[in-house]
């Protein structure tokens, strides 16, 4: 892909708010790089966890109180961290916004690994985004396939996020409220578009390490390999090795509406 | 509805193996209720969170270790207390039984408090169940609307459990591999039927409680209140008020596929 240049001035009469998030925590640098691309676009608001929280999916914290701190990590934006979960965050956002203006756009990521396929359903990133959408505000998780984890190819994924946001506010989402962003780490001419996908079936087949402690005693540390047989390029993870930026449209209604036919006949 | 007999005689040439677990901890009176009934269908594993684990979502515990200990709380069960999640305690099961046999069925529960609606997304119940229906195996959360704190009419969700453990052994569930299972809190001549739903769309509205801890610093208290609108019967919230035990067939594929369509247009 070719870069695009800064943005499109708005043709709005406001300016609009965007809440940038994530689960790597408020020193990462990937939401530096979205807090960056979203102030092109809009005012922003930044609440993100004081630590990292990744694979804390939809966890939300009712047993003990939060605390949040203003940032000064970000120059020119209302930033502050909370030290709860990513979800938690995009809840104490809507409270300290409901004193005050809408949200526009929620913007989570950009997440350092992926958030492809299965991985959703673990992932802090692709939960907060959720969180919003599920009160309709429409919102994008970013996701940067670093494997490489000394070369993050953090410009391209910054290009993707500019692309995204643009889209969004030209012509908006169509019936999508939730994205699932992923972005392959690889410089942005070998990039080859934007497409918008299906989640590949795949599961992580877990395994666990274990070992004694050094008292002595037995633990289990859990690690586990991803399996997918997919081959179809409308997959997302197909898509992302082809050298594609994956767009998942995602829902929270888990209905499997195609069975409740079937699971009617055999409970009548 | 009348209550049922004990289960018939499996007609199978092997007992099942059905592994069973929660998020309300090990220690919870639901995990003993759905032992119980498990136990009379197949042999039965239970690998649970050691202390409770309630709205920890499909969470998983990556950056510290994970510790499993026997428990000789159920008489004549193999049963294990983890330190983790309760996806994690799956995980953790399936490395356990990987050495042996397949799991036939999981069950997760008795959750004390509803897991309709969009509580499936909070619920570590649902997550439990959901992580086991990702490799294939049928699985199965349970939820007792119990606002009524002090009369739990734990033994209307056992006969519940019952019927719908004894109708996966007699006819499957169709396309469904995970169900989302609600029981009012009612005696159970007063539950009129069990029905097949789909899940309402509404949404929990966070309020914090802002207060001073002994030290004067301020802390935010998780707290909200449920908000749905649904009318139709054929949703999970209506057909609970009505005194139905809802079903809700569930599936881990977010994808929101007539949303692909729309997108497309848009990114072209």
């Amino acid at each position: 892909m070719d870069a695009i240049d800064r943005p499109l001035k708005m043709n709005k009469t406001h300016r609009p708010t965007i809440l940038v998030t994530n689960d790597d925590g408020i020193f990462s640098e990937g939401i530096h790089c979205l807090a960056d691309i979203a102030s092109e676009f809009g005012n922003v608001l930044i609440v993100a966890p004081d630590s990292p929280q990744s694979a804390q999916g939809h966890a939300i914290t009712l047993e003990h109180p939060l605390r949040l701190h203003k940032s000064a990590l970000f120059e020119g934006i209302e930033a502050y961290q909370c030290s709860g979960t990513p979800v938690d965050c995009v809840k104490m956002a809507k409270h300290l916004l409901r004193r005050g203006q809408p949200v526009d756009l929620c913007l989570s990521g950009i997440n350092h690994g992926s958030n492809a396929s299965i991985s959703i359903l673990y992932s802090g990133t692709m939960s907060a985004a959720m969180e919003a959408s599920i009160e309709g505000i429409p919102a994008v998780g970013f996701s940067l396939h670093d494997f490489d984890a000394d070369n993050p190819h953090f410009e391209t994924a910054k290009d993707v996020v500019r692309r995204v946001v643009q889209l969004f506010f030209e012509k908006g989402f169509g019936k999508a409220t939730l994205l699932n962003v992923n972005i392959p780490n690889l410089p942005l001419e070998k990039i080859k578009d934007l497409r918008v996908c299906r989640q590949a079936e795949g599961l992580w087949r877990e395994e666990f390490t274990e070992g004694k402690d050094p008292l002595g005693r037995t633990y289990y540390w859990l690690t586990g390999k991803f399996e997918c047989h997919e081959t179809d390029i409308e997959s997302d993870i197909v898509a992302l090795r082809e050298g594609y930026v994956s767009i998942v449209p995602s829902m929270h209604n888990l209905t499997h509406f195609e069975a409740m036919e079937s699971l009617k006949m055999q409970f009548s």
